[in-house]
């Protein structure tokens, strides 16, 4: 989850992204910028800067409007008036998440692509602070951000489909379909299980295990239609 | 995660269990009752029964000293010198869920018994209100909460070791040392990922695919010494 600089305001702000209140611009004649890296987009930039910095420090009970506005250097007016409340500046903090240009690995094996996905994982829940923790946090309080943090996590795991597509081309995979979903779920869950819910120290070897174990379970038909029922 | 009527205070709450302020007893002559049902088992069995309640309906940032005591029915001058905060409610509570008298399913074979297990964590997460899922909610923002639901957790996978060795004894697993605690955690994390984190709509399949697939993951190997490594 890298810097979304520069990337446009999504669809649903647009009704609250009006210029800010600084008086440089006349609101009833002027449109705002929003060329990529113009005002508006870099006002974006800023805010959801300090976001991600505010709730890797302090958590989501410690992210307030103000603090935000201060950290970012922009105008509390404009905040409030763009992102209304904490669930709004929640919610733009998980879509400007899923809007970055991420791209599943490509190792040249499903238990490569697999490791390296889950190496991923790991290194975003264990960074400290934790980012993506702090979201999942927050999204066990905000029903608003718990549905931006769905769809992103659908999102991640469709575009993740590609590493079971390349893996049945290069027969990887038992005849039949394989659901794609099933088996990343199979593949990722141990690394959030033991680190998110588990609370466990991180594992180095983990993300490698979990990927064999899903690799071998697919390899065996669990993830086709055949794999349902008793194997 | 049934009541724990009867479990005996533990140990780390001695310092605050003297008898209530009611004035029945005298603190300075009278020992607290700590016989099974006595006074003091019985005040802690009214006090845990309100957190549940209360967390279940209200989740942890509605859990109050004064609401615990009123919905109990005991003195809050009780509550606070027993448990002292809502910390320490918490902790109790997760306490008390470890000391009932749980037993790992046995139904004959691994995958049945993942899947019955797989049932159990299913059912605990989908009703409404989900105490298990106000728990992991609370332990977000409770480090003493999180410390002690990693012990309730790190004992429960503890007790179920005994379903890997039973399939071991009777066969079906490969030769060589499984990994209990890698096999149980990649049969029973894709059910609470996706439920408590990616907050899917619950599949009624997943209990018995998630065994599946953790069945043909360790017939293949991937949790004995051998499954480390590239399959």
């Amino acid at each position: 989850m890298t810097d979304p600089e520069g990337t446009p305001a999504p669809a649903d702000m647009s009704a609250a992204s009006a210029p800010d209140a600084s008086g440089v611009t006349d609101p009833a004649t002027a449109k705002p910028d929003r060329r990529p890296g113009g005002r508006t987009a870099r006002i974006r930039a800023q805010v959801l800067a300090a976001v991600r910095a505010e709730l890797a420090e302090n958590g989501h009970e410690g992210l307030t409007m103000e603090g935000v506005a201060t950290r970012a250097g922009v105008h509390r007016a404009t905040v409030y008036r763009r992102w209304r409340d904490v669930g709004g500046l929640l919610v733009d903090v998980i879509d400007a998440a899923g809007e970055i240009d991420w791209q599943p690995p490509d190792t040249g094996s499903l238990h490569g692509d697999l490791t390296a996905l889950n190496e991923e994982i790991q290194e975003s829940l264990t960074v400290e602070p934790s980012f993506a923790v702090a979201l999942m946090a927050a999204s066990f309080h905000s029903e608003r951000a718990a549905r931006a943090q769905t769809r992103l996590w659908e999102d991640r795991y469709a575009q993740c489909a590609i590493l079971v597509e390349r893996a049945a081309e290069r027969g990887e995979l038992p005849p039949g379909q394989t659901d794609a979903r099933r088996l990343l779920l199979a593949a990722t869950a141990p690394v959030y299980h033991h680190l998110v819910l588990l609370r466990a120290a991180p594992d180095p070897r983990l993300p490698e295990q979990a990927a064999t174990a899903a690799v071998l379970a697919s390899a065996g038909g669990a993830f086709t239609a055949r794999g349902e029922g008793s194997p």
